[in-house]
Formats: C-alpha cells, sequence, structure tokens
C-alpha cells in the first residue's frame, strides 16, 4: 500500500541476472509492445525517438546522482562511527554505561504509559532478585543472538558455526573512497579464539552506478555486481567449512585396502566468505541463484543489521522487514559431494 | 528476490495511518514481545536499554542524511531541467528535433541487433508511407495517453477529463527551497483553454524527516504527511468535478411545484487539486485511505511519471512498476451525494 522506499537502501542485489537474458530481447520488443509508437505517423515517431534519446540522458544524470549520494552515505558513516563504537564498548563490557545511559522507557512516552513500564520492569526486576543474580560480561553472544533472529542469516547458520560466532565481537561496513570504483566491505571483527588466527573477515561487495548501454530505461540505481571474500587462517582440524570423511581404497596391482580421510566441504556460515565468482552472461543457474542470494545478505547485512542491531537483538527490527524477501542460499553442493564420495567407493574392486 | 531499492524513491506515503494506531501499543508490547531481553540479567538489560538510547540516537542521525538527500535532488533537478525543457519542446512541437537526435536504434546496441531493428522500423515506415501521411503539431495528447497508460491515474481519469487533459503541456516538480520545511510541489502546466483560467494547477506535498518520538524505531527517511491542491478558476459551465441535478420542490404554503437545478460533485481527476485534509490520530478510516491513496499518486508523478514521461508513453515503463503497488481512490462520494439527492426529493409532499 505504500511506495515505502528508503534512500539508504539503494543498491539492487541483482548480480547474475543483470543482463544475461533480459537485454537483448527487450530492445526487440521495444518495437513490437507499443502499438501507439508503431501505429503512430512517422514524423511523430521521430520525436519520439528524440524524447527517448533525452530519456538516456537522463539515466546518466541519475547516475551521478547516486554516486552523490553514495559520497553523502561515505560522510555519514563517519558521523555514526561514535555511536557503533560505543555500541561495541557496552556489548564487549569494555564500558558499562551509566544509569542515564540506560534510562530508557521515560523516554519520549507519555506520563501513563511510561508508569505502565516502570510497573512491568518493575515486576521483572522482583522476578529477577528471588534468582541468584549473575553478572555476565557485556551483551553475551549479541551477535550469534542476531544471527539466530534473522531468517536470511538462520537459513545459512549451521551448529558448528555457533561456537565460532560466539567469538564474533562487532560487524562494520567501509565504503570505497572517492574516485575508487563504488564498493563496500563489511567487516567481522572476532576477539582471539582457537579457530582462526584472522582478527577480522572481511567481504567486498563492488557496485556499479551505470545504465547498461543495451537497456539504459532498465536503470534504478547502484547495484551489487560482484563480491570478494577473503581467506580465513583456520587451526588445524578446526575449519568448520570441511568435514573429513573416511574412505576405503583399495589397491588395484596388491588388492590391499586402506582407510584414507578425505575432506570435504560443507554448510557453513563461513562459506560466506568465501563466494562463488560472478561471471559474465549465461552462467549456470544454480550459482546465478546463489550469487544474487549472497548478494542479498551483503546487501541485508550493510542496510539493516549492522545500522540497527540491537532492534535485531531484541527482534523489534524483524517485523519491519517483509520488505526483504528472504533466499535460501543453495544447499545442493555437500549431497553433491557425498555422493561423489559414495562413487569414490566404487572404485573398490568387487572382483577381490 | 531483489532487495530492490531505489534512493529517490524516498517518501513513504503513509499519511493519515502514521501515529494512529501502532505506536503506543507497540511501545507496551517492547517489552512482553522480546523474551531475551525480558529474561536477561538485570545488567545485560540495561545495557541493552544503553543500546536502545544509541539507536534513537543514530535515527536523528539518519533523518539528517536524508534532509542532505533532499538537498541533493533539488540540486539535481536543476540539472535535468534542460532535458525536461528540450522535452517539452518537443511534445509541444516548439521545436522540431533533427535526423541526429532522433536516431534511436543504432544507440548502444550491438550491430545485427540494430540491423534487425533497422528491418523492423523500415518495414513500418513502408507500411506508414502507403497510408496518407499526416503531421500533427509535436506529440498529440502525450500527457493524456501516460494518464492512460497508468493505472494508478486510470482510476481517477473519468471520460469527461480526457477533452480537458488533452490542453495539458508538461508536468514539472519543484522541491521546497533550503531552510524551509520539506516538500515538494507537481506543477501542471496547461495551454490556453475553454475550461479554465489557470495557466497551472499545483498540489503541494509536505514530508516529514524526522523520527517519532513515539516510535524512533519505525523511521525509514522522510514521509508525505499533507497536501495542499490550488483553486481551480473553471469557467461558467465548464467545471467538470460537478454535475448538475434537477429537483423537484413544492412551496409548503402555496403548494406550487418548481423545478430546480443543483450542483453535485462527481468523480474527476482534477478532484486531485481538492484534496482531504489530513487530520491528527483517529481520522475517519475512509478518508485516511483516500489521502494515503493520494500521497502514492503524488509519489508516483514526483519518482516515475516525472521523470521518465516518455516511457510511460510508450508503455515500456509500465512492466517495471510491480513495485508500486496501485490504490484506488474512494469512489463512494458520488453514489452518497445522489441519495442525498433523493432524500431531497423526499420534500415533496405527498399530500398534494
Amino acid at each position: 500500500m505504500e511506495a515505502r522506499k528508503n534512500e539508504k537502501n539503494e543498491a539492487r542485489a541483482k548480480g547474475g541476472n543483470k543482463g544475461s537474458q533480459a537485454d537483448r530481447p527487450e530492445v526487440i520488443s521495444q518495437v513490437e509492445r507499443i502499438p501507439n509508437v508503431s501505429g503512430l505517423p512517422k514524423a511523430v515517431k521521430r520525436r519520439v525517438y528524440a524524447l527517448k534519446r533525452l530519456q538516456v540522458q537522463s539515466a546518466h544524470i541519475e547516475a551521478k546522482f547516486y554516486e552523490e549520494v553514495h559520497e553523502l552515505e561515505r560522510k555519514y558513516s563517519g558521523l555514526y562511527q561514535p555511536i557503533f563504537d560505543k555500541r561495541h564498548a557496552v556489548v564487549s563490557g569494555a564500558v558499562e554505561p551509566t544509569d542515564e545511559e540506560c534510562e530508557w522507557h521515560s523516554e519520549g512516552e507519555e506520563d501513563e504509559l511510561a508508569d505502565d513500564l516502570k510497573k512491568k520492569i518493575a515486576l521483572e526486576e522482583k522476578k529477577e532478585h528471588t534468582t541468584p543474580a549473575d553478572d555476565p560480561k557485556g551483551i553475551p553472544d549479541f551477535w550469534l543472538t542476531i544471527f539466530k533472529h534473522v531468517d536470511m542469516l538462520g537459513d545459512l547458520l549451521q551448529e558448528h558455526d555457533e561456537p565460532v560466532l560466539k567469538h564474533l565481537q562487532d560487524i562494520t561496513v567501509k565504503f570505497s573512497e572517492p574516485g575508487q570504483p563504488m564498493s563496500f566491505t563489511l567487516e567481522f571483527h572476532f576477539e582471539p579464539n582457537s579457530y582462526f588466527s584472522n582478527t577480522v573477515l572481511t567481504k567486498m561487495y563492488k557496485m556499479k552506478s551505470e545504465p547498461d548501454s543495451s537497456d539504459p530505461f532498465s536503470f534504478e540505481g547502484p547495484e551489487i555486481v560482484d563480491c570478494e571474500g577473503c581467506k580465513i587462517d583456520w587451526v588445524k582440524g578446526k575449519d568448520v567449512t570441511v568435514k573429513t570423511i573416511k574412505k576405503k581404497q583399495k589397491h588395484k596391482g596388491r588388492g590391499t585396502v586402506r582407510t584414507i580421510t578425505k575432506e570435504v566441504p560443507q554448510d557453513s556460515f563461513f562459506n560466506f566468505f568465501n563466494p562463488v565468482k560472478a561471471t559474465p552472461d549465461g552462467m549456470d543457474e544454480d550459482l546465478d541463484f546463489t550469487l544474487t542470494a549472497d548478494f542479498e545478505i551483503g546487501h541485508f547485512f550493510r542496510e539493516r543489521i549492522i545500522p540497527r542491531a540491537v532492534l535485531y537483538f531484541t527482534g523489534e527490527a524483524l517485523e519491519d522487514d517483509e520488505s526483504f524477501e528472504e533466499e535460501d542460499v543453495e544447499e545442493g553442493e555437500e549431497e553433491d559431494l557425498d555422493e561423489e564420495g559414495e562413487e569414490d567407493d566404487g572404485d573398490f574392486d568387487p572382483t577381490a
């Protein structure tokens, strides 16, 4: 019912789709699809084509507009930073907020309401006092809880990821420098842990703010067109993105049988840092789908989770996100690989 | 499947809805809805409230961001202007574009494609030459055709509006000056005509870019909150927003019967310039609905139709607009008023 558009939600995570099929037929159909152009007197049709040329010029001005908005976002990310730093300090327990900083429910609400809530809270607090009051450091599992609350991430999250994500301390976003190709980089900051030696895992999303010359009218603003992960330096045996499977092998000549272990990939959130590569037109449909989902997630981290983390922790932000459709990342890989494993076992010589 | 957000499509045409029911229950339910807050140790809950206070600060920074984007849009409307002026000149026939300016299909397409199209066009042109080539001025019914193509407007458009809209020469948008309250004004430019003496009809939309103190987390950017039409100076008897109905009246004393004519409102696009007024919370639901639809339409003119008029004329833009849900403006009024007319007739004394 609402034309509910958020200026900051710029990027269309169209990814591999873009350009692949859509454009070329598009152009031809333009003539067919439009009776009131092909039907027009030649002189009038000429003028319509003139307007279409002007429209292409507009699209290029629009692209510049989006570049300036990107600049503006860079500028504002600096203004948000002190707030995000404070958030990180509270989450990690480095800073204990003052009573004033925690005064929540009296703010911006009518008194009777505040009273209502004060009662409510008083009640809860009484409950707590009957139980042994423990005081953990900061806000435990802050980011892991967010991952569990957001379906789009829950789909990626595996049980074996959870102990690793308990060490996730902060997620931040960096925008490309002015003059550089438009991009943003998600940075996942981890406390020292027994899983990998990296302190930061990064995922960079490249954007394009430029009308497609073969279909300039489809331009709707910057688009994520590619992404780049990072190498995770896993501690030996701690890599949650692989599992080891046992295999029997028979020596063709000697006929002796030995069991070897082989590492095969498995589902894990941390595969997010090892994305499939975007390829030009005609890429595999599954990959295209996976990539589009990945772009969705990158966009969602940048636009929703990082700016509003606490609201995803409490759950308050969740109902606002109907506009973001969630998409499962292809989960076929593991099975495929297992089968491959099985096939290997097929090598085992039955004539033995 | 795409997080397809356009930075320019800022305004949420939420209108009367805003604030009415949502907020006050919202605040109470925050505590109930969130087990992992009410369930948390007191010390941790304190920290979560601290983060929520930080989140409110973010919302206010975000509001400033949107004000700057609005500034940017004002700046760019100046950059688009020469293109829009040229468009107007071509549509009105004031300027005849050169052959070069009309070179359409060779642009930005691979040769084979261009060839394809050249054949297509050649064919069409041959067709035309067999028919008597007429050459009207500019692009006749340019804007009226757009009205007919866009469902959202077609719903408003009445048969009696069409002869009037044939005189519509251009639609432009003006943004509020810096420092002024945020707003935009749609300007409908008419050639001299026999219906009204105005040369420009205006519709101003007031926006608000400020988190609601009672529900700061719902802030998603500027919102249209109110609008203002303009007085149309109709030539006597040419006002398409009213119709005259005949009524019989009997003089209670003398018993003589006379027929009088009475003007009653009727559906017309031109009622767009005489909108219902937004009222604070708890306004009539139908009015709320009508107003929301009106805001939708204002937003659509600004964001889609004005910047891309030719694509709505040709129809090329239509399939891109699934994201904009269309909404019929309440059409109950006329009927109601007719009934009222009937009631009046009831005055006629049967005992005569």
